[in-house]
C-alpha cells in the first residue's frame, strides 16, 4: 500500500482542513460534517489526516489501543503486552455495514468450539482515540448514525447481546462526508456533529493545474513527493501538539461567553449545542494560535463551521446557510 | 464515566423537574414524557436524575435489585446474597432495541451448552425499582411502546417463550422523550403516560450565558463545580424522601374530587385515566410542599402536566394543548 | 399481584357487563367485541371478569384445564393429577404474538437435547374452558383473528408442523377491544363475533366522582374496599350458576322464531349468523332473568349487542348502527 | 367432535349442492368455487360434504389413503396394513399455510436424528381421492393456487427439494370459496376451476326460519336432528354411486359435441376448457338424473355453472356473468 | 401417469408446431416463447412435444444425461454405466422455484452427515440435450430468466457457492409460455430468444368440435386415439432426424445475407440477433423440407417468428408486431 | 467451450476497443463502462478481450494469481507452487451476486468440520491482475457498486467478518455495461469510473453483413475462422505489450497540464476525477501510438471517452454528453 497523499499537499479546502486540525487539538469539539460533489477530495483528505496525525503509544495487542496495560479491556486477548508507537488510527466505515461490525458481537466461532462466550470487537474499539470515517453518511441508517454519535460523545461501547455485557472506551472524531442532493440528515442528528464544512472544487484553471500536477507527481514520481511534503506534515503535527498542550490554559473572559449567546440568539439556532460547540471550537483555535486568551476574533473565525449546520431551513432565504451564519456575523460582531 | 451533571445545576424547565420529581415521590403517577426541540437538555436532565434519586438497598447479585433475599427470582444465580446500597437504577433503552433485548430471553449459550433453559433477564428486570428512559420515543416501534407501558402498569414482566415461562417484578417509571416535529404518538400511547412536560431554549441572553457557564464549568473545572451542586442535590433528595413518608397521610376531601371531575369534563379528555392522575399528582405535589390535605391550588400547579396529553386535537383552536388546559383552568377554577 | 377491581364496583357499562354475563351463561353465544375510546375501562372490565367467572374443577397440571383425568391430552406430562379448583382462566393475547405462540409449538429445548418431538402448547390451551382477552384487536394481523375464531367456533385447536400432528380442545370466549378510529376489522371478521357492544365515558359529574372515588379506594383502601364489592360479586356469580343451569329449559315459541327472522331481514344483515345469535343470546337473558320462555321483550333488550356488528355500512345513514338497530327494532317490534 | 350439519338439511342452496354432487359422482370434472357474502353457510356446506360423500377403501395407516398395498408409496412407513373403511377425505387447507406444508417436506427430526433423509407429507398427500377445501381462496398466494391447480390437474405430486425427489398420487376436487368483494383471482386462475356457483342468503321470511329452525334443532336437539336427516343423506349417496357406475355408458351424440362449441363461441369464452368441462359436467348431470345419453336439457342444466367464471368482463353489460350464460343458452338453445 | 397427447393430433396453432419441431432439428436457434390467450394449450402442446422428440442415448446413472462415459461430470455418483435410451428430456420449470433448485446446489445432507462438500444437480442438469418448459415465463424473476438464458446459450452451467465449484453441460431449448396481458418482460430479455409465436383458441365451430372430439377420445377412449395418432408422431420424428443430418450441408447465398441483413435494417430491430437467428431458423427451415440451398422463400416463413419480438414497440402503428413484420417481408422481398 | 470471437474479427465500435487497449496498457485509468442497446455485443467484446490480453506468469494454485510464492495470501492453500502462465483473468459478476461471493467469506464448511477459521476467497480474487465484467451494472445494487470501485481503486480487498481479518491484492480493471433505457447510475458512482464508450448496431447493410458473415464463419466454420484471426489479435496483443514498456517514458509537458484543466473547466465537469483521467488516458494513447510525448490532439482523441460521463445533465442540451464533448473540444483546442 502506497503512503496516502499529504495532507498539507492537499490545494485549497482551507476550512476542512482547519476543522480536522481544531478536532485533532481538541477531540470533544465532537464529530465533522464535511459536505460537497463528488471528485473534491473529501476521502483523499481523511486518508491524508491518518498520516498527519501524531502517533500513540499503546500496548500492542490490545484490541482498543489503550495506553497502559491496565486500561485494555478484560476480555482482550493480549498476545502481546509490549507499548508500541503507533498512527493514530483512521477507521472507515464501510457503506452497508451490520450494527454488528460497527459495536462488536459474540465470536461464534469461540462460541461454538470451546462452548464460552467471547468478544469478537467491532470498528468502534479500533477506532478508539483516533477518528471514524463515514463516507457518503447521508445514506447511513439512521439507527446507526445515531449509535455512532452516543458512543461518541459518552466514549464508551456498550454492549448487551445474548448474555454477553461489555464496554469498552470509544473515544474518537466522527467525520462524515455528504453530497447534499443525495439525502439528506435529519436536524437531529445533523446537530450532534460539532462541526460542518463546505467544499467544492477550485474553478480557475492555475489551480487545477496544481492539483493535477500534485496527484500526478504523488502517482508518477511517488519518493521524491513525499519527501517533499512530509517536511510541512511533519511542521503541522507538531503545532497540534503545541495547541494541545496549551489548550486548558486558554482563558475564556465573560464577553466571550456573551458573544457566543448573542450569536447564537441571533441566529435562532434550536438548542444549546451551538454555543458551547462554537466555545469550545474557538478555544482550540486560539490555542492553535498559540494565543493565551479567547476573543471575538477567534469566534468569528469558526463560527461559520460551527453553526452553519444549526439553522432551520428558511425558505424564504436563498442563500445557503453559511452565508447566513456570516451576515449574522457581521451584524452581531460587528 | 465522569459523574452526570447535577440535577439542581439545570437552568430553567421548571416544570420538567418538577415532574421529575414527583414521580420520584409517587412511581404509581405513571410515566412522564418530556416533548421539546432537539438540544434542550433532554437527556442530560434524565441523567442527572439518575444521580439525584435516593440510592435503594437491594440483594447485590439480584437480577431484578431486591430489597430482600426471598424477593429475589428464583431463576436467579445469586452469586453474591450481601445487602448494599445501590443508586436508583436508570435504564437506557437504546432505539432499536428488540423485543428479547427488553423483557428477556432464552439464554442461549447455557441451552446449547448446558442442556437447560435460562432465563436471561433484559432491560426491564435491570429497570426495576428504577426509571426506564427511552429518547425518541416516538420512533419506537408501537408494540414495544405498548409492550413497556402494560408491564410499567402492572409492575411485572411476564416473559412466556420457548417453553420458559418467567414472571419477576418490573415496577419503573418510564420517561420517554420525543420531538413532536418527528411523528407523533398514537393518542391511544399518550393516554397511558401519567404525566408530559414540554421543554425549550430559553430566548433571553443571560439565561443563556448561565447555562453555557455552568456547562463549561462541569466540563472544564469538573471537581469544584460538582462539590457545589452536590450540595443542593442532596437536599432535594431529602426533601423527596419526606415527602414519600408523608404521602399516604394526605386528605382527599369531597371537593377535590369534584374539582378533578369538574376539569375533566371541561376539557373534553377521553377516559378517565385523566382524574385519576390528576389527583394522584396533585396528592404528590401537596407531600412534596409539606400539606396534609389536597387542595385546589394543588391541583391547579399539576394539570397541564396531567391534562395536556389527552385532550383531543381541535383544528380550529390554534394554541397548543399547554394554553388549552390553562384556559380551562381559569375557567373552571376562577 | 393485588386483586382486580371488582366486577361489581364499575360504574355503568351496562351494556357491556351483560354482554360478559351472557357468555358467562352461554359460551356458545361467541366472542365479544368491546369498541370505544381509550380509558373508558375495557380492560379493567376483563380483569374484574376473571374474579367473578365461577371456578372450574381441573386437574392440577393439565395444561388444557381438563375435568377429568380422562380428558387430558395424551401429549401432557402431567406431574400432578390431583383434583383441584381454580380460577376460571381468563388469558391476554399480548400484541405481537405469533402464530406459534397462540397454538403452540414444537418444543425446540426438548427436541435438541433428547431428540424427541413434544408439544409445547400455546395460548389457546391455556384459555380451555375460559376467555381469551385481545387488546386492541382491530391491530392483529387478519389470519390471527381468523385462527382465533376459527378454533373458538370449532372448540378444537389442530396443530400440524414438523411432523407433529396435535389436537386438543380449545373451547373459550373471545373478548376483543377495539377503537374504531384506529382501523376497522374486515366485515368477514366482525360478523363471527356473536355480539358487540360500546363503551364511552360517562359525561355527568356526578357519576364520573364516583369512578374515581372508587378507583382511588382500590387504590388507597384496598382491603376496605374489596370487602364491601365481593359481597356483590357473590351475588352476582350465583346467579349466573343458577341461569347455566335453567338455560336448557328455555321454551322457543315459533313466534321468537318470527321475529328473529324478520328483525334481520328489517336490518338486512348479511348471511344468517344474525338470526342465530340472537335466539341464543335471547334465551341466555330469559335465563338470567329466571323466565321459562322466550319472549319478544328478551329479544328486544339483546337485539342491539347481537346485530349492531352485521350491518351494512350505509353512507346515507349518519346515525350509528346501534341507532339503526333500535329504529328498526321499533318499526318490527313495535 | 359434533357430527357436522347433514348434507341434506341444507335449506335451498341448489346449486352448490348439485356441483358437488356431480363432482362426486365424476372428479375429473376440476375444482369448485364458491362465491358468495359472509355466512351464507359456505363452510357448513363443505363440512357437509364430507358426510356425505361414499367412503373409501384403504389401507390403514398409508399416508395418501391407497386402495392397496401396492399402491403406497415406497417412503411410506407402514405401520399397519390393514384394510379399512374410511370415509371420503376432506382436508382444509388453512390460510397462510406454507408450500411445505401443502406439498410436503422433509422431515427434519429422522435427517438431524437419523441422518436419513425422510419425507414429511404435506396437506396433498392427506387430500388423495377427496376433496381440500380452500376458504377464501382469493386471499390465498397466486403461487400456491398454481401449484394446487396443477397438481389437481395431474393427479400426482412431485416434490423436489434438498436431495428428496419424491412424488404420489393426489386426486382430489379442489373446492375454494371467496368473497366476490375482497379481491379477485386472476382470470388465468379462474379459468383452472371447473365449476362456479354462486350462494347468497334467503330473503323471504319463512325460508329464513327454516334455516334457524334447522340450525337451532342440530345444536340443541342434535341427536334427533341427525337420525332425522341421515335417512336423507344416505339415499342421496347411493344415487351418487348409481351415477358413477353408469357414466362411463353414457352415449355422446354429435349434436352435443356441436351445442358445447357453439354455446361457447356465443359467450366468446378463451380458450377451449369451457367447452370440456361443459361436455364432462353434462355427462355426470346426465347419469345422476338416470339417462343413458347427453342431451341439449341436461347441458342447459350445467352450463352456467360451467362457463360462467371464464367469460371476459364486459365493462358495458351491467348484468351478471351468470345472467350473460343465460342469456346466451336462450339465443343458442332456444 | 397416462401418455401425454400426441403432437400430430394437436389441432391448427401450425406456427408454434413449426417452432417447436425447427428447434428439434438445430437447438442452437435458442429458445421459444410461445405468447397466447390461456386455455389455448400451450403446456399441451409441450408435453405432447416430449412425446415426439427422437429419443437420446446417455450412461443410465449420469445426473446430466451424457451420451459416454468420460463426459460424465467428475462429481457424479454414477450407479448404472450402462448405455440406455431415453426420450429426450422435457422439464418443467415450476413458478417460483428458487435459483438452488434451478442450478443446483450443496447437498446438504451430506455435508452435515459426512462431513464432505457435494454437489446435488437442479433442474438445469436433468435438461441437458433437452427442453426445459417454462410456464408463464413473464412471471418469473428477472435474475433467473437471465441465468437461464445466459446457461442457455453457453451450453454450461457454473456454479460457485460455498466453496464448490462445478460446471456441466446444460445445453438445452428454453421454451416459454407467456399471456401478454399479465406483464411483459423486458426487451433485453425477449431480445436473447430465439423464436416467438402466437397462439390463439379458434373461432369456427367444426374445428372447435375437432378439438373436443379429439380430446374427449383422447381421455375416454385412450388406447385406440394413440394407436391412431403415434403413428403420424413417428413419421414426424423420422423427418426431423433427417433434417439434423441435412443441416450442415445447406449452402448460403451471399444473396440470403443480403435478405437478412436488409430485413432486418427495414424492421429498425435492434442489435444484430435478429440477422443471426433468422439465418439460422432459415437453414433449419430449408432441411426440414428437403433443401439443398436456403431461399428467400425459406426466410419468407420463419422471418415472423425470428423477429417479431424484437421490434421497437410503435405506439403510433396499432398493427400487432406480428402483422408489421409480415408488411415488411412485403415491401423488402416483394 | 468453444474459443471466443476473435477481438479483432469485431467489425467497428472502434471507441469500445480503444477504450479496451487503454487499460490493457494502463489499468490504473480505471474502469470502463461501455453503454449500448441490446444485442450490440457488448460481452462479446468482452469476452473477445480475454483471448487478446497478454497472458502473465503466475503460481499455479495462488487464489489470487501471484507472481511470485512470496505475494501468495498467506491464508491461500497452495497445493502446485509451480510458475505457470494462464491467462489475464476476466471474471463475470453474475447477477444477483451477494456480497459474500464477491469479496469472500468464511469457509463454512471448514469451520464446521475442523473448527477452524478459514477463507474462502471471492470473485475479486479471482480477478486481481485482470478484468472484472458486470453486464447490466445500473441493474447492481449501489452498495455492490461501490464496493467494487473502492476495491478497485484502492487495489486491496479488505474482509473483516466473523471474526476473520483477511486482506489480498485485487488490482483488477471494471468493464460494466449498461442500458441507458433500463436505469441509471448514480453521478457519484458514474464519476468513479474511468472512461466510459457508446456503442451502437451498425445502420448499413453492408457492415451487417460482414457481421452476419463473420459471425457464422465462427458458428459454422469455427477453425478455419480462427486461424485467420488469432495473427491479428496476436499483433494487437505485441503492440499493447510494447505500449506498457514505453509508458513510463512518456514527457508530460506543461501544456497538457493546462489542457487538461482548461477543458475540464469548459465542461463544467464536477470534481478533478477528470483532468486526472485524461492526463493519464492520453499517455497511454501515446504510448500505444509510438509517441515519447503527450501532445493535444493525443488529449483530443481520448478526451470524450474520459469525459462524457463526468457532464451535468443540462435539460436544455438535447445534443447527449458526448456530442456536448466534442463541441467544447474544438472551442477549446480549435
Amino acid at each position: 500500500m502506497k503512503a496516502p497523499f499529504p495532507f498539507s499537499a492537499i490545494v485549497g479546502q482551507e476550512e476542512m482542513k482547519l476543522a480536522m486540525v481544531l478536532t485533532a487539538i481538541d477531540p470533544g469539539i465532537g464529530g465533522v460534517l464535511v459536505f460537497g460533489d463528488r471528485g473534491t477530495g473529501k476521502s483523499t483528505a481523511v486518508r491524508a489526516l491518518a498520516a498527519l496525525l501524531p502517533p500513540i503509544r499503546q500496548v500492542e495487542s490490545c484490541p482498543v489501543n489503550s495506553a497502559r496495560l491496565e486500561d485494555c479491556p478484560e476480555w482482550a486477548r493480549l498476545t502481546s503486552r509490549e507499548i508500541v508507537t503507533r498512527p493514530t488510527p483512521v477507521v472507515d466505515l464501510p457503506l452497508g455495514a451490520t450494527e454488528d461490525r460497527v459495536v462488536g458481537a459474540l465470536d461464534i466461532e469461540r462460541a461454538l468450539s470451546q462452548g464460552e462466550k467471547a468478544f469478537e470487537p467491532g470498528l468502534l474499539a479500533r477506532a478508539n482515540r483516533g477518528y471514524l470515517y463515514i463516507d457518503e453518511v447521508n445514506l447511513l441508517e439512521d439507527h446507526i448514525v445515531d449509535l455512532l454519535l452516543d458512543v461518541a460523545q459518552s466514549g464508551q461501547n456498550v454492549v448487551e447481546r445474548e448474555g454477553l455485557s461489555i464496554r469498552h472506551p470509544a473515544r474518537f472524531v466522527l467525520v462524515g462526508s455528504g453530497n447534499p442532493e443525495e439525502g439528506e440528515l435529519r436536524p437531529q442528528l445533523l446537530d450532534r456533529f460539532g462541526l460542518s464544512v463546505e467544499v467544492g472544487s477550485p474553478k480557475d484553471i492555475p489551480t487545477r493545474i496544481e492539483v493535477i500536477r500534485r496527484r500526478d507527481a504523488y502517482e508518477n514520481d511517488h519518493a521524491a513527493f513525499m519527501a517533499k511534503w512530509q517536511e510541512e506534515d511533519t511542521t503541522l503535527r507538531e503545532r497540534i501538539l503545541a495547541a494541545r498542550t496549551r489548550l486548558s490554559a486558554i482563558a475564556t473572559p465573560e464577553a466571550a461567553l456573551h458573544d457566543c449567546a448573542e450569536l447564537c440568539v441571533a441566529l435562532g439556532s434550536d438548542g444549546l449545542r451551538g454555543e458551547l460547540t462554537l466555545l469550545r471550537t474557538g478555544r482550540a483555535f486560539a490555542a492553535y494560535h498559540g494565543a493565551d486568551t479567547l476573543t471575538r476574533d477567534h469566534l468569528r473565525e469558526v463560527a461559520p463551521m460551527s453553526l452553519r449546520h444549526r439553522l432551520r431551513r428558511d425558505p424564504l432565504d436563498e442563500a445557503g446557510s453559511g452565508a447566513r451564519v456570516g451576515r449574522v456575523i457581521e451584524e452581531v460582531f460587528g
